[in-house]
């Protein structure tokens, strides 16, 4: 059994995660958080939203989860979001056809379809579902996107969004307004997401309806300095540059200062980004010796990308997996909705004083023009108004009508110079974007907070989680399942949760076993009553790590707890 | 403009809430929660959560939003989840039938489909998109699931899910485990539900994509009382019973315990969940003078319910709307997931003391059967396993095997009556069920806390919303944009965010105007620095809706802050 098996088998015993739809058979690419699983999750969000809301001050928006076509045929997902897909003629059935010559080349999913159909037949694949060979069809384009219709009739075709980002650069108006139209300025989104996986593997780390965490951050492209950027300077991260890459040169662990200056990573903007998610990761629960942060290859890079970045934890199945994406998108995204919208999706970049501009203003003498140009005379003012201070010098001034060229007399034309005060520079705002795949991150979490101990000769699993992340926080147990002890016990759990900490209640089995029950979930402290607690008002807490036990009065506990909670450990005194 | 406009207004100048899509058009139906919006919604679930999850011990659940078509059959949305429908044939515009016929008869909904048609017809409706009269085809059914295919072919029939109720009925098992086989227990679930209606009016009241909140309480069918029905006996609710509407009786404000006791609530359980309905919808910004719970009809009512009322609000558009279901569902969800699965979703309700029932074993003897029946001799045992105490009596015993009726002689069997210890009884469990629509709720705080009002001549619009679910905390403003008052304005801001507060800082404009600002967005408090507080290290706290202002040291600002939040008001002192 490898780790990955034993951590899903604890998940799925405990109430992490569940199989969905398991009642009629399940689905592969869709799990369910169960009870300890949605409050994990939920905690882990709302540090997320701690981090890039509140601190950061990027306001949160909620757009829906189907988007019209439209909107995907300007991000490209209608064309572009595909992987290759070829039928076994024999059984029907569909194959994601870059898996079938895994181990045949190396980069099997960077190849055109045509040639993953010349190596699936030169090889004689079998089909690993009926095992025919020389069965499979043609090599297709299949669309990951989940497709409907919206109300009645087939005319109104809806997506189930591929990202949360869409929602937010459709929105780039409104929220420019809301933000007085200033740079930079960001806004956050976690929701739904989803991708309809061909033949989904990989468990809970490919799944077809995932939650998303990105943030959009809107920036000047003239400036991609940071304004705190000395506050992340002496962070220390583990980089794995591109070009380490090629030569295989490792990893490499470098002051935020040093990844810019050494031009390693673009700019300070993306570095400070680098740095945040860097110290979200790891105040989740994230093990940081087995957090690096990759940089895509010129070849894997999206082509207008100016530089990005994964981060990716070491998980004991799968490898290296990416959790997070961080790229300078540049303004890719708002161009093309502006192309495709028709909207003026620009800011202006106000100069520090505004610039006095000449313009020249041309009055041509219509009473002259239109008896001579007759029909013409309107283009031919239009044609006028358009021209240079220079192209209007001459006695004779040429403007281009419907192809021809109509020399027009100096003194029918008036035009004066004057001048006129510009805010600032227009400019299509660039896009800074951190994107967090939050089932991936609560995997990595479990994965790396696992650990099998042995304990007077007894074995423990235990979850090493973060107190802030852990579903449960406090487990209230009485020693005995004795009247009188359960009844106090009770008590300490209501004044828990009037103070808002998420209590259990558990008086069945040995003392023992409630504590090895608790430590598998991850549970930071036990709360143990017994009868000194009647005599001297105190009860016991236990520390789910060191397994040390301390005691304290019982009209103190709500306000330890919380002390404990948040230094994510034990306090002695 | 009435006020249902002008709340719009409001909400989507000041980024509450937008129209999705608006960038390509936008979409009936569907609506983005803005900067302010989200966190409005966000804290109102919050509250939820801290309600249902934390003091109830519900715990949370997140399920797929994209369902197999077998839940949907067993539940029976693919059957009855629709609307009627017709179609013009001169513009092919799609039409909900029964709106057609609104003020003709006065319950169009209640109608069969040849009805509908039929009054169609006779009063020669016409065409609200074309104007054509007689052009309306057949009214047929329209299936109100968003449908989806999962992966490639069409093999696989996904929907959107129509409620979230559904993923926590198929999990039954996990969750009876995870609650160590005991009931009651309850479970909840927030996220998207979607109900793809034919053309959808009424704004933000009527959603295509919508967010529920919804509990499912598994309890004993034996047993609708409630163990903390004593804390709630004396809260007094505005109650429209079923049989006050036939007779437009009007509302009853009645204490918890007479709408029981008076046999107008069913029960304990159902009358608790009324009045936790209540606190939340009050403490969210509800109106209570705005709010009452009716009572469904028996012909609205599901067939296999017991008792079903809504928390309807009052607005000044669509008179009084439905925002909260509460309803005691019996066993019909388990039974109906039991059924269609074949698994048995049963629960042992365990007795006191474990019962002795006595219990027949049969113990042929095959040495004489087995010759003497040949080849039906392993049916004539499996008939004779089955007989009662009371049949095996007499000389000749009869069973029945292949229809054929054989006697069979005493002596070639023998009996023993053994004693079996049962733990309890077998129970379908019954289902109490809140389900709330979050986007109604919001609209309706939002439009019963928004006053205008004329303060020293100027008009001021407020959203007198409760300080705990206010997006913006506290406006952080510098009497002047002087950056002598600047800086210390911002090492505030910083301050406050530090300390989990939602600030926003502004320095535009006058100090009138920016209070309005806020005033119409709803922030409970603003802090102004002005030349004081350079001098005492003291700053001006506004209260939103007293105007009233107090100097608090700046050392206990936060501290302050903290208090007046969850007072939802100003502590003077």
């Amino acid at each position: 059994m490898d780790t990955y098996e034993k951590i899903i088998g604890l998940a799925k015993r405990r109430g992490f995660l569940w199989n969905s739809f398991e009642l009629y058979g399940g689905t592969a690419g869709f799990y369910d958080y169960g009870p300890l699983g949605a409050m994990l999750k939920r905690r882990i969000e709302d540090i997320w939203r701690d981090i890039y809301v509140i601190e950061e001050g990027f306001y949160e928006i909620e757009t829906p989860t189907i988007g019209i076509e439209p909107i995907f045929v300007a991000s490209g997902h209608t064309r572009g979001f595909s992987d290759p897909m070829t039928v076994c003629s024999e059984c029907d059935h569909a194959f994601r056809a870059d898996h079938l010559i895994e181990g045949i080349v190396e980069t099997p999913d960077a190849l055109p379809a045509s040639e993953i159909k010349r190596l699936i037949d030169e090889n004689r694949i079998k089909c690993p579902n009926c095992g025919g060979v020389g069965t499979f069809g043609e090599v297709s384009s299949f669309n990951l996107m989940f497709r409907t219709a919206i109300g009645p009739g087939a005319e109104r075709v809806g997506y189930l969004r591929p990202e949360t980002a869409q929602g937010m650069f459709i929105n780039f108006e409104n929220l420019f307004r809301f933000y007085r139209e200033k740079l930079p300025f960001g806004v956050t989104q976690i929701g739904k997401a989803y991708r309809n996986e061909i033949s989904p593997r990989q468990g809970v780390i490919r799944l077809r309806e995932f939650t998303q965490a990105e943030a959009e951050i809107f920036i000047s492209p003239h400036d991609k300095t940071h304004p705190n950027f000395s506050s992340v300077a002496d962070t220390l991260l583990r980089y794995y540059p591109a070009s380490h890459q090629e030569n295989d040169g490792g990893t490499i662990e470098l002051a935020t200062r040093d990844a810019v200056g050494q031009g390693i990573v673009a700019h300070e903007f993306l570095a400070y980004h680098l740095v945040l998610t860097h110290l979200f990761l790891v105040r989740v629960g994230v093990d940081p010796a087995r957090l690096r942060f990759r940089q895509h290859q010129p070849d894997e890079m999206a082509h207008y990308a100016v530089d990005c970045w994964d981060a990716e934890v070491l998980t004991d199945r799968f490898g290296w997996v990416e959790i997070v994406g961080i790229a300078d998108r540049t303004d890719y995204d708002l161009s093309a909705h502006a192309a495709h919208s028709g909207r003026d999706l620009s800011a202006i970049l106000e100069y520090e004083t505004p610039k006095q501009v000449e313009r020249i203003i041309v009055t041509p003498d219509m009473s002259v023009i239109g008896p001579r140009y007759k029909e013409k005379a309107g283009k031919v003012l239009n044609a006028l108004k358009n021209l240079t201070e220079e192209e209007l010098n001459g006695d004779l001034i040429n403007v281009s009508v419907d192809g021809a060229t109509i020399a027009i007399p100096r003194d029918m034309i008036k035009y004066e110079a004057v001048t006129e005060e510009v805010r600032g520079e227009k400019v299509i705002p660039h896009v800074i974007e951190p994107s967090f795949g939050i089932d991936r991150i609560i995997y990595a979490v479990i994965e790396h907070s696992f650990a099998e101990e042995v304990v007077d000769e007894e074995p423990r699993n235990v979850l090493r989680l973060p107190a802030e992340v852990a579903p449960v926080q406090v487990a209230v147990l009485p020693l005995l399942t004795r009247e009188e002890l359960i009844e106090p016990a009770r008590e300490i759990v209501r004044t828990l949760r009037r103070a808002g900490v998420f209590v259990t209640y558990d008086d069945s089995g040995t003392i023992g076993r409630r504590y090895r029950r608790n430590d598998e979930i991850g549970t930071p402290f036990s709360v143990t009553i017994d009868y000194d607690t009647l005599e001297e008002d105190t009860v016991t807490i236990r520390d789910r790590d060191s397994m040390a036990q301390i005691r304290v009065p019982i009209r103190e506990l709500s306000e330890r707890i919380y002390e404990m909670i948040r230094n994510s450990g034990f306090c002695d005194g």
